[in-house]
């Protein structure tokens, strides 16, 4: 038995971690842009990456660590992605980190950028921050603000988990994306902190499947990025474990801020969660709830909140599953919207489809009757700001 | 030899086809929504469908008739797509078709449709039409109108060619198609008739031949609709048949009206070729290729004009293919965006690179250099009328 309670703030509710985002001249306006964070002792740590086959800088400078390292410092910049930049990529991290000062006390530092791909990391400015930050800060807010890009609001998170005995731990997050995010952790960065004594070895693998429940689900634009990174830093100062308590608080974390990335879906009003169930195995159901996720005629008839749900069965069967339209139902929410067996869509029932729509969250569920697998997938409308935000993305 | 002269007009142009196209009320305006076209002899008949497993009621219809029937008349209606309609869908086309008058002289009669998914089609609107029609007509025009959905020109091309020792025969199509195309043949029509005396056996492998390399290249929303259609029909009235000539000229007709699609996306403003060249192997440079042309981040890029490489190398790298940033040159036409050996895009280059974005055709090319391997995809811009037309589609 245990339980976990939300608690106000990020980062700084965990024991030992220490954080602070402030404005080093990369973005043009006042706020934020670069942030650290560290922990005051060392931490085990475990990251996943894009499947992006041009990884950014970043990714390969903390790949040339040795399997198992320790570390207790994570440097983060935004505006430029350090991506396409070679070997001066990997060695503008290194002139970097070497700068850090003293107070920072950190011990195998790793960096991670969100921004523009294809320019140089703008070196000193990126130092300058070193001067401005406070190394004894838990600002998570600040740090948090820094790391956005398109982001319209800072994402960050914080639970303790009790456990029967009274003993307790933390986890917390901060995390950034809002556009380009697919159903492969794309253009997104979250940072975890915990104070849990969780033992290395099970560190990747609740990260991996945690990770496969949320930030794999959901769906911006189906873009990949060069620069995704989901990370985890344990410092174990709490001496508490339970992992089914800790799975559970890493899970129901990483769910919420998987929906606040999509809430957040450059110019999306809407969340809608696609179920396909039923259908003849897990590959197909995925396959089938990605693509409605994904489809551009789906999310623009969300933005039109039109019940046109011929744009739903037309991406059904086009994504190469077994399908039959006799077996298929599409729900909107709890209404029949099709069935062969249902007359078609009367003005009262597609009126009451048309109401589901307008709220900011529901559920399209396709039951496919060809066997028992089901998988759900995240994905919101299209709008006229998301062109707008992306056809001046630089500007 | 032979040479191939474009000629004005349309299906009229060819030996023996008639065709017309009416307003039977399926559409608010007076533009012409239901047409025919038939031969007054009887024709070699082919067709390629949509890959879409919810194939509509009229390509299930069509099927029914028995390998290597003959025809003389296509029935189509716009608005309406007879999809998802069940056995109705296809009693419907029954009821239709055995009301044709004599005048029509309809043997084995097919039909097509296109609009809407979900709704019985407006059987009584339909037959109407066969009162209004002149079954003796050559008006390629109406027809062509006819078909015509988010189309905003009608698409009609016609070729005259001659060999060598003078004799003649003459192709033509109507076709329509503006938003949903996907590189596997979507949401377009295109009828295609012809006077060649071609081997029936011929048929079927040239027009495949011939739609792989035009509409199954071109991409607007990557969606694949459930009435996608690409029909000949051939009378073989001139008794003239050379295969290098016919095929030469089909090409060129299914080439030039895939462009004319593309150029007609719903909301597009130009038409880029994606050339990924020196790929491992055929597969990756058509995935690649392909995958440039459905990003919904490089499709944005192109309507705001901005000359943002990364992310085509970000599209590259998310498509599984084999790559390596510091073998990749990617091209705005002849102008050399990134490379590795390449300084960083300076203002001059960058300036270079977005006028040649602001032409209405241009080429972005990715030399992958790991192999011999070329495809070329055709794509189109990402606009805000994309969005609003398709937000409001059945409005």
């Amino acid at each position: 038995m245990f339980q976990i309670f939300p608690i106000k703030g990020g980062l700084d509710t965990v024991e030992g971690f220490f954080c602070d985002g402030v404005h080093a001249g990369l973005r043009d306006t006042e706020q934020p842009d670069v942030a650290f964070i560290r922990s005051d002792t060392l931490c085990d740590i475990e990251a996943l990456f894009t499947t992006n086959r041009f990884q950014a800088a970043p990714i390969k400078h903390y790949q040339r660590y040795p399997d198992g390292f320790q570390s207790n410092f994570v440097l983060i910049n935004a505006k430029n992605a350090n991506a396409m930049t070679g070997k001066r990529g990997i060695d503008d991290i290194d002139t970097i980190l070497s700068q850090l000062p003293e107070a920072a006390n950190a011990h195998n530092p790793v960096m991670s950028s969100t921004g523009v791909i294809g320019y140089p990391l703008p070196v000193e400015k990126i130092v300058s921050a070193f001067k401005k930050f406070d190394f004894g800060a838990k600002n998570s807010e600040r740090a948090a603000e820094a790391i956005m890009t398109t982001d319209s609001f800072k994402k960050e998170l914080a639970f303790e988990v009790v456990l029967e005995e009274g003993e307790s731990f933390r986890i917390a997050a901060i995390c950034k994306g809002a556009g380009m995010i697919n159903p492969a952790m794309a253009t997104m960065l979250c940072f975890i902190v915990t104070d849990a004594d969780i033992p290395k070895a099970r560190m990747k693998p609740l990260l991996k499947k945690s990770v496969e429940q949320s930030f794999n689900r959901i769906s911006v634009d189906g873009d990949t990025s060069t620069n995704d990174t989901v990370m985890l830093l344990a410092n174990r100062q709490s001496g508490v474990w339970d992992e089914e308590a800790f799975s559970e608080a890493l899970d129901m974390l990483t769910h919420r801020l998987a929906l606040m990335i999509l809430r957040d879906g450059e110019g999306a009003n809407k969340v809608v969660a696609f179920e396909v169930k039923n259908a003849k195995n897990e590959e197909e159901a995925k396959r089938a709830a990605k693509a409605l996720s994904n489809s551009l005629l789906v999310k623009t008839a969300l933005f039109g909140e039109d019940p046109n749900w011929g744009r739903i069965a037309s991406t059904i069967g086009a994504s190469e599953i077994t399908c039959d339209e006799a077996k298929l139902v599409i729900k909107y929410d709890d209404l029949i919207v099709y069935s062969s067996e249902f007359p078609v869509l009367d003005e009262a029932r597609e009126k009451a489809a048309a109401e589901i729509m307008k709220q900011p969250q529901f559920t399209i569920s396709c039951d496919i009757g060809e066997g028992d697998a089901t998988y759900t997938a995240y994905g919101c409308d299209l709008s006229y700001d998301y062109v707008k935000i992306n056809a001046d993305y630089r500007t």
